[in-house]
């Protein structure tokens, strides 16, 4: 397939441009074989994520049911071929687009070529070309990718084709995957949501009145009805970690400059106040971390120079014979989290209180009010003049929630460079005060230790409702301080409301500011039954740059709490 | 001592708040005991460096003629205890002050009463205190410290007392330093010299018709004189390696964030794009090696969270058993070094031609010049309304060389934000392709290995005449890179005219532009005679992060070419 020809710069207008960039994409669809059945309406439920399962062969739903870290095994040792393998995740991927609007386009050619070169390669030397030989791995649209659109999500950028593939999918290449088919993004990229112009919005597979998150939300609906189980996702303000929580499955920001980001199509080139960072999305935790280090091994750092050049250490070198201390909260002080996020987060401190291998200690949040003013007054230092020059590009109408986090956003400000450098130290006495913090929690250890990781909410709710994820608090805070941070599922969702009466607000409930009263007032509105079938994620953190030490507290603390560290297929 | 009260707050003209400041350190300098002896200007030959001893118990002498790495040991033996070695270099650093004008003060009662302390641990546990214990370390002015004046360069900034150390001193404080001596530096600390209107210039020991270079010339000339065996620097342009090669002693500019600059007095916080670092002068290579490890050892990154959390590698586990490769440069195609560095670096490259354990090859500088413009349209980034307001504050006068790299520098510009994050771009543009540029170095491998350092000149000369240090590509280049650098004495110096006969520049020489004409003047007006003694040194770079192996292949270096890996006594 060409790229595009339809675009702003031919005459077209914003309408023409999106109606043939979904064209494209439904013929992308509709290449691949066997072909990916139609869908009626009535075989759209509310809760999608058993359909797929209908319409695929007994081999694919296997092939698609299973993780990462088997797959490499299954293919490697010749039982399914890369090809196979290949043309269950299309077609699986094509039903997803008919569920929940996830896709950008499928490239059915492109990754059935190189599953038969993968195939012919291990036929030939009898081992795989690398650590994910013939792994499907779905990419997040603004991922520079050779001869394909690059349009970050606004109708003007359509028809900017990079002329290499973005550093990351070099790697993973090297490593032997196959990419099969991009996903959406939000205009802007800034939304904790994922609607644009061009392909409108993202629904929750789980329960499609709901948001899939975003602004990976493209990659979190597809991984959630597996039409993927490695995804590429970014994250500035929690782009891959509200998608994952919002669908129930794993997600993972590393530390900023950790994973190659050179190729990206974004606004604002250049500015590095606040960084954003690519991450994976996957059904298991060993998805995430093998992801990680396949790249890390390679040393990015050779050829993007602004990457940490430090090596993806062992997890089994990190608290061998300790206790793991977690701090926990409960809630921000900013926004007190919905009911099924509180309870989800009491039950699972309950179980952890309950090991011998864990110590649960609360983590008093210091000023994350300010943490937000500081990072908000980050994000568009230019005032958003770049951003908003990308949308009237095409004379596209802006989104409410573009509106949201640039023009109704009152720390939005445009600096002057002694403005700018305000802003940059007091995000670096935040960032010290943070620190010492959590140095001091070793006051309260017998051996003097401070905590290894924090146990928290990765958003205020369960997946709200389309337009509501108006409160970015929650996994913003992270990005602020550049702390690694995990989303994983509590495997449990929002049912019968009763089981939220013991969280529910006080009868007589002072909402603590404006955004508190917006999130009480949601789910006063809506209640669990607005909600239901959501799935239920938490979050951990680690300090910034100990992610090695993150995955292996991620693995004890599922292992005493006796979760699953994969999504059941 | 109380800090001084002699300010422009308090209505003192600039004229005052520096004769005030220069009384209170030869204050300083008079309660040293025994004495610091006068001297006479007789006993002030050009060449400096021999003074010292004639004045000097035989203690004193051996004392401050013994390198960090041996000193720690015979303080931890009991052989020489800590007060004995504090009352040494004070007395040493006394004279250095009349010799070069490079101290703003001496602490002789808080590091008397420091040693003190640490001969009573000593006595008390039979053990020193930390790796550092009694190791008197000399500190740049700029460096907060606890009670003390923190002008950097100033006048109007006299009376700033910092309420704490500077973090980089209380980790060297825990691991035993005794801090008694601080040192000049520049107006703006952007000079590769060092003078100011409170001090007036340090000047050269080894002929004091010559800068000590700067900013960190202070610390340069002390370590020059043995009036310090080890100080803390810092270098955003080459302020670390400008007065260790112009002084001859080792200094080592880290990769950007590795140790502690929290706590630094600098003007424009909170600019970012180009970075300066902390970083070690020092008698002996391992003096550097050890002043890092152990910083870095206390895991400077929990308590300032912008640096790497990256431990301090051995360097027993780099080119374990292969050759070396070195790409050497002998001029950046900007402007021609001076035939004294020519010839050293000839000759180096010769003996190391000869070993087996090094393979030598070109490096073709790309762009040099396009990297000075990046990073000299960075250094400003508001225009240098930041340094003109400290300036202005005080009514004190413009100096040369400030006017030369602000007022009179074409690349400084007053940036939007908008242009900031294009010239940030271009930073990111160059760096990737200087990368891309050390990999392609491995085609000419045939093990396909690239480079492992760079070796070049430290700057176009040996030590300039005063006021002349106006050409700082062959530092700044690697600031730009972000890559970590140490300079090394080759153990030579200019001398007679006819050893640089054969790399004179060519009777017909046309000078590549305004930069190369300016230095080519120098040279014609100076001749060697005009640089009598100055030490040649040279400079070694490593990639961005690889500070150890950059030690490593240091050490292996000048083990090849039979260079002392430390300056004689």
């Amino acid at each position: 397939m060409a790229p595009a020809t339809v675009t702003i710069a031919n005459g077209a207008t914003w309408q023409d441009v999106a109606a043939d960039r979904q064209r494209y994409r439904d013929t992308t669809i509709s290449e691949v074989h066997p072909p990916v059945p139609e869908l009626s309406l009535e075989e759209r439920p509310l809760n999608t994520t058993a359909i797929p399962k209908k319409f695929l062969t007994e081999e694919e739903i296997e092939v698609t049911g299973t993780d990462v870290e088997e797959l490499v095994k299954k293919i490697a040792s010749g039982e399914w071929t890369s090809t196979a393998v290949a043309t269950a995740f299309l077609r699986r991927a094509g039903l997803a687009q008919k569920l929940a609007n996830c896709i950008t386009e499928l490239l059915p050619k492109k990754a059935l070529t190189r599953a038969a070169e993968l195939d012919q390669y291990l036929a030939t030397y009898k081992k795989p070309i690398g650590p994910l030989h013939g792994v499907p791995i779905s990419v997040k649209e603004h991922m520079g990718f050779k001869g394909e659109d690059a349009n970050a999500g606004f109708v003007g950028w359509v028809g900017q084709v990079p002329e290499e593939d973005s550093l990351i999918l070099q790697y993973l290449w090297n490593s032997g995957a196959v990419f099969y088919a991009r996903t959406t993004q939000p205009q802007t990229l800034m939304h904790l949501e994922t609607s644009s112009n061009l392909y409108g919005a993202t629904v929750n597979p789980h329960n499609t009145t709901l948001t899939a998150g975003g602004s990976s939300g493209g990659e979190g609906a597809l991984v959630a009805l597996r039409g993927s189980i490695l995804g590429i996702g970014s994250d500035i303000g929690g782009s891959i970690r509200s998608p994952a929580a919002n669908n129930g499955v794993f997600g993972y920001k590393p530390t900023c400059l950790r994973l190659p980001s050179d190729g990206w199509a974004v606004a604002m080139h250049g500015a590095e106040s606040i960084l954003g960072t690519t991450g994976p999305l996957s059904t298991s935790l060993e998805g995430l971390r093998l992801f990680s280090k396949v790249i890390v091994d390679q040393k990015p750092w050779l050829r993007q120079p602004s990457l940490t050049a430090m090596d993806w250490k062992s997890s089994a070198e990190f608290f061998p014979d300790r206790k793991l201390r977690v701090g926990v909260i409960y809630s921000d002080n900013v926004v007190r989290p919905h009911p099924p996020i509180l309870r989800a987060l009491t039950e699972l401190v309950a179980k952890l209180k309950q090991s011998s291998n864990i110590e649960v200690v609360d983590w008093n949040p210091w000023k994350h009010d300010l943490a937000w003013s500081i990072i908000a007054s980050l994000y568009f230092a230019d005032g958003g003049a770049d951003v908003k020059a990308a949308i009237a590009s095409s004379g596209e109408p802006w989104l409410p929630l573009s509106k949201f986090i640039l023009l109704d956003n009152p720390h939005v400000k445009e600096h002057t460079i002694a403005s700018l450098w305000e802003a940059v130290s007091a995000r670096e006495e935040y960032r010290t005060k943070y620190a010492q913090l959590w140095n001091e929690t070793a006051r309260s250890s017998p051996e003097g230790r401070p905590i290894d990781v924090i146990l928290c909410p990765t958003g205020f709710g369960v997946a709200p409702k389309l337009e509501t994820s108006r409160y970015w608090g929650y996994t913003s805070q992270w990005n602020l301080l550049d702390y690694p941070a995990i989303v994983f599922p509590v495997a449990d969702r929002v049912d019968a409301p009763e089981r939220e009466k013991p969280f529910e607000y006080p009868e007589d409930y002072k909402p603590i500011g404006e955004e508190d009263k917006y999130v009480y007032d949601l789910w006063r509105q809506n209640g669990a039954e607005g909600y239901k079938d959501a799935p239920i994620s938490l979050q951990l953190v680690g300090r910034r740059n100990h992610d090695e030490q993150l995955f292996k507290a991620m693995q004890i603390l599922l292992e005493e709490a006796g979760l699953p560290a994969a999504v059941p297929a």
